[in-house]
């Protein structure tokens, strides 16, 4: 009735490598992984009294007000990221470690960090937003009134703008794990209050049609925003998977625009300024702004493109030898849902759709799976998202040529890993 | 153009006691909420150098490994519950504090926990998973082999059997917050194996009808599985919200069966042994059998009935004057998804329909919503969940007629919450 994985026969494999269909992965009598796990005899059945572990043998912790990681865990930790150290000391960086990590929500204490003045400590019960500038009544929140109102849970990604750098702008790619390549980069469920309440009750002028927010952090970062994403989809968001934000993501409360670039969704938000123009703030005109390869540059890039990249295996692990492996990794898009994941197993030579995990919501990371053997032999693994505007994730050539060389914003090209002889997993440029 | 709820005309007004309609919510410019923000005038609007609080003028701290909630969060807790201390000294509880939560994913650190001989330190490298009894080929499995297994993520409540026991035995209603009334209730997305694949690789011989789990704690705590959940939907859960799971919730491995009551879902599982009938451990027949109002008993509940509450307002709260509310609260049901929530603002005289958050997924939690103008009478609020099956929760009084009074399990009963006129929110039976 079992069919072990040596059982697949030739109609299961579809495309090179050694990928199997994703139907497969339905089918759980067709996957058995054969040789992974240990038989085990009538003898090593039987547990001898050598065997019984000694946290059996005692009374547990009682349960406790907060709970943390288990003590083996520990070293499942953000990659803290300093290539800006140079240009500006003030900028903090931290890393999600996705290959660490399975599924599609990204704990609070794992979610990535772009701080550019460092993390503020600030005291909720003096906090206060301001909602003022083109509107007929300026208004001014505080975290209690807040509550009253009503609000919207949505699992949406965040994703820095200068995500992938490295891969972006290193002549040769570094040899790196996901949390240092494509760490700044969370999904989380996020619960607030839709901006077009507040906007509504403040009653925006006909000639209102930038909102400039600003956060409540030392170097106030401001960012313009069109009204209409405020009005459509913008949330001031509160709480983060259930709980109130973390001080890392903007406690007491940031700026949620799904899908637009991470910096925009300005954190420990204090003032939404109602304009008819943008602001052209540093932050924007400065730091966010992108050279096109004719030297003519972009300074708004709202939404992030359409990307993906393989979380098992990633650059830095080590196959446990040839067989049976789900490959597994997350993919996204700015625009909206994630329509279809191929994966490749012969460096783009053929490819093999992936099934998705739903539900598949939009603007927020999806998790894509692939049954594969691996023969043991050299390859490359990539993945290539489409979304479902018919975007389709770009070759590092196709982006580069678009891009001054120096530019290292807006990177979501396809991350081919080399699987070496030995076993390595290793970042290649393709 | 903005309407503020003043404004709200009768018909907009759906039920008693000032419930507004659902669809209130996709119009915002008619859920303006009047007074609850403060004006912002010429003078306030501009910032005294008084008014800049001491945060902004000091660098924030740099990016860290692991975040934690802020510091002006950590009264955010479980709630300690100890009502078996009598019973059973070994017992160890803890409730997660819905009332200071919004959303629908509880934060790990705030799952619920019940230990019947607490948390074990298990070491991960030497915890092992046998899967025995009335297979072909019997299996041992180590961390390290389950990495390469297929996996899937779905979000899932889990709650304890005992959930609510107060509401239940008590003959005067506790006068307590929805952590100590309803807080053994939790909602994750987990990522684990699917034990039909499992399952498959041992080859379960046709006798094998049940799977008895036990866990590696102290009590080796062990249910009595039908081995078609086992096959259907059960999982081998290894990650909780991305991450590896909490030591409370079973770390590293525990079984997950989508809404099965809480103790079947056996944590720190290290034993599934294939049987032809259940095992009648001590757990099942001993701890978790109700009893019926003509004295039978009833040993195998497997799914949890359909059943919400209100989380916003709820006991121990105080109203912040009348006005405009958005009513929130969590449904869910162990026989699939929430079709409907229904709340009354009249102690059940009349019902209106709430909103639900999508994506509404089967075997988890649901947040409802609804606007409310409360006039600052007392009255009395209560939901009534609605599942896809058609159940619906039962008022207290139809719950009670059904079993023995001494009986404290799965209690599904209608949570009414009163208002007092002095704005105080308290628990009563209705």
């Amino acid at each position: 009735m079992t069919k072990s994985i040596s059982d697949v026969s030739g109609d299961e494999v579809v495309a090179g490598g050694g990928l199997l269909s994703r139907r497969l992965l339905l089918k759980s009598s067709l996957i058995g992984t054969g040789a992974v796990a240990a038989g085990l005899t009538a003898s090593t059945g039987a547990l001898a009294e050598a065997d019984i572990p000694d946290w059996v043998t005692v009374s547990g912790e009682r349960a406790r007000g907060y709970g943390l990681p288990a003590e083996s865990e520990t070293d499942v930790q953000r990659a803290i990221i300093e290539p800006w150290q140079e240009v500006a000391a003030a900028f903090s960086l931290s890393g999600t470690p996705h290959h660490r990590l399975r599924g599609t929500i990204t704990p609070s204490g794992l979610h990535f960090e772009v701080h550019h003045g460092g993390r503020p400590d600030v005291d909720p019960a003096r906090h206060r937003l301001m909602l003022h500038g083109l509107v007929e009544r300026p208004l001014k929140f505080d975290l209690e009134s807040l509550e009253r109102y009503p609000m919207v849970t949505a699992t949406h990604f965040l994703e820095c703008a200068g995500n992938s750098l490295f891969n972006a702008i290193m002549p040769e790619p570094m040899q790196a794990g996901c949390d240092m390549l494509h760490g700044l980069l969370s999904n989380s469920e996020w619960t607030g209050v839709p901006l077009s309440v507040l906007m509504d009750e403040a009653g925006v002028k006909p000639e209102g049609l930038w909102v400039v927010a600003a956060g409540s952090d030392g170097p106030a970062l401001a960012r313009s925003i069109p009204i209409e994403k405020i009005m459509n989809d913008g949330i001031l968001a509160l709480y983060q998977n259930g709980e109130r934000i973390r001080p890392e993501q903007g406690y007491p409360m940031r700026l949620l625009l799904p899908g637009f670039e991470g910096n925009m969704n300005v954190k420990w938000l204090t003032s939404l300024w109602v304009t008819d123009a943008p602001a052209h703030t540093k932050h924007e005109s400065g730091e966010y702004t992108e050279i096109l390869a004719d030297g003519s540059s972009v300074k708004f890039t709202f939404a992030l493109g359409v990307k993906s990249f393989i979380t098992h295996p990633s650059a830095t692990m080590t196959m446990n030898g040839p067989g049976f492996y789900e490959i597994s990794g997350l993919a996204w898009s700015g625009a909206g849902r994630v329509e279809r994941v191929e994966v490749s197993a012969d460096g783009g030579q053929s490819w093999a759709e992936a099934a998705l995990d739903g539900p598949i919501n939009p603007r927020a990371l999806t998790r894509f799976r692939l049954p594969w053997r691996w023969d043991g032999s050299p390859l490359v693994l990539m993945s290539r998202a489409t979304d479902e505007t018919g975007a389709v994730q770009p070759a590092r050539s196709d982006w580069k040529a678009k891009y001054d060389p120096s530019n290292f914003l807006h990177y979501n090209a396809i991350q081919p890993w080399q699987i070496t002889a030995e076993g390595a997993v290793q970042n290649v440029y393709m």
